[in-house]
């Protein structure tokens, strides 16, 4: 496992960090603009995923934010800006939606987990941003909800992610009233996993990315992919991709290194393969 | 947004009335039968769903009801009597439970929020009824069951509606058991959002509706009926369907005026288009 | 209902006793083993679910297991040995991971209710156990794991039972991280039902089971298969199909006796038919 020094990548509007042991932190840095994903910003951010994906000393992913709010969703001016074009901005979008939708799936379909770290407000494609990653912490002052109803605009896509997370009622509560939820309600809506204080989340949840990131990657991306998939599948079906899933993974090198090292009581030396 | 004073329209077994701000309650007032869904019943809220449905000055619903039990579910009197029927009662079983299931649906399909107000207990399909609704407030002493499994005809269509609020085993203990939950485990289950004091009720949710009823009718009646046709895709089809949503959405009239009020910091001035 | 007394059938590696009114219990009893999943613990756990699905006098099937650890999930060394072969294993891990799906799903589909009481450690294919079990009730020490991934063998075929009771953020956090969580935790995340003291575990657990005996076992057996067929359907799809099971329901002999019993106020006497 890559023990790498912090290496910062520098670009802006996204900080990418490799810290210790496979942790990648990605933050989000346009507090001034409350981090609203703008074309340039949802770019920004899936060219992080892309490199995060494909590079194999980065092992689990942390996605965060500068400033007070984690992410405002969509870049309102931007949106309106769009009005002016001869189709009323039909096209453009068009064009925005889909790369925001394709990023929510890249965080879904990344091989490797993506770990919201919630600092502050997340709001409509920001809680989707949240709703969308594997896992998720906030500190207990953080705040959640989708209040595209408020300006007009229902947060549809939003929603996709929100109710895969809460149950129906919990969802359809926070996208009808546009009111923000807590740190604890959105722990009990299953939209975040734990809930640090501030003073104590790095450390925190370096650890908890720790104990991801010392598990073979290539157990990890089988997982992960095989997760997704069999949600979707009746159980009958999910049960006869699950096993073959199973087989394959019993065949692969870490499996056989894994329940060797158990057996023997050792520590196990993957080769992620 | 309409502020007409409350009109009552006085018609039994269902009492709807037209309360401040585009918020319709209708109150099911056999409390005698124990609000049991009757044709007669079925076929008067239908009635005053469709009305709050077609009506502009409606912009959500309340349902409620008179006396210690919100719903007792079918009127078991109703069909017994069909038992001496020439084919043993199947026709009319199968008609009954259609316009049971259709009046569900109705409540899913309506373009308008629909809010159950339970001040008593809830049972069978009567318990569908609130699991049916879009969200739910309850009294705390409100209690919840599906007991057809101890007269022998299990709450089959009921448990539809129940499975998707609670998880399965939460929903199945309830059906197996044929044992009341009472308010708090309603609420943990998602079976309900908010418990309130009977003292505070009125007040509580003509606001929590009011909040509901300020946004744009247009805006509420798109994302509600997107809400249930995405949970039933799979994630990259639910996106693409969501994604069209909105951009629809942001042609619309009340999305361009809810977009620039909140970018002018002024309050929306809805056309409901 | 049978009130039978206690008839012990005593056979290796699992013991399955007819307790009292009709409530079953098998207990898996391989302690040293940690009652890991074997072949022949699975064979025997599915020919004792068989005889329970085909006796009359059973009502209701209790899962349990002698010692510290319920069930450890697939027997490594059973596994591991198999690597020896032509084919290094894998036609052998493909009839193992058949047998076990076909085991869970041999859980869901019988026609009478099986509940998981968990006394101790429910590790991956043993979590997986708990999770197909219709209802679970745990002591208060019990503690539930997924942790394939500690030794490169992603939990994925317990995932899919896992994911079918937890929400996606809880059951990622339990398969990604490997690490333990207790009863309480596994109550909020849907896994069990019920939390008990283990000075007072078979007297509530035979009550509960007692309370579910009581009723109609046709009634009970129309209800268990509708609730799992319906879940996988789209809303109006299962509207339809529930309705219909209702009709059906309404035209047996024991939903006829079991109204009439109703409101006549008289206890009902079921034919089971």
């Amino acid at each position: 496992m890559s023990d790498a020094a912090a290496v910062e990548t520098g670009e802006k509007p996204m900080l990418g960090t490799l810290l210790h042991n496979g942790v990648y932190r990605i933050v989000m840095q346009r507090p001034e603009r409350m981090n609203a994903l703008s074309r340039e910003m949802m770019s920004a951010l899936s060219a992080e995923l892309t490199k995060a994906g494909n590079d194999p000393a980065i092992r689990v992913v942390l996605l965060g934010a500068e400033g007070k709010v984690f992410c405002a969703g969509h870049d309102l001016k931007e949106l309106t800006a769009a009005r002016g074009e001869a189709d009323g901005g039909r096209a453009t979008y068009e064009a925005i939606m889909r790369q925001c939708s394709d990023l929510m799936q890249q965080i879904v379909r990344l091989p490797k987990p993506v770990i919201a770290v919630v600092t502050g407000v997340a709001t409509a494609a920001g809680c989707q941003l949240v709703a969308s990653c594997d896992l998720a912490m906030a500190v207990d002052t953080a705040t959640f909800c989708t209040p595209g109803v408020n300006i007009g605009l229902f947060c549809s896509t939003p929603m996709v992610a929100l109710t895969r997370n809460a149950s129906p009622k919990q969802a359809m509560e926070m996208l009808l009233t546009g009111e923000s939820i807590d740190a604890s309600t959105a722990k009990d809506f299953g939209l975040i996993n734990r809930i640090v204080p501030r003073d104590y989340l790095d450390q925190v949840v370096q650890k908890y990315a720790e104990v991801i990131a010392s598990k073979s990657a290539h157990t990890v991306k089988i997982g992960k992919e095989a997760f997704y998939r069999q949600l979707e599948m009746p159980l009958s079906e999910a049960y006869d991709f699950a096993a073959q899933t199973m087989v394959d993974n019993m065949m692969a090198r870490d499996a056989e290194e894994g329940i060797n090292a158990f057996l023997q009581k050792r520590k196990p030396e993957w080769t992620d393969s």
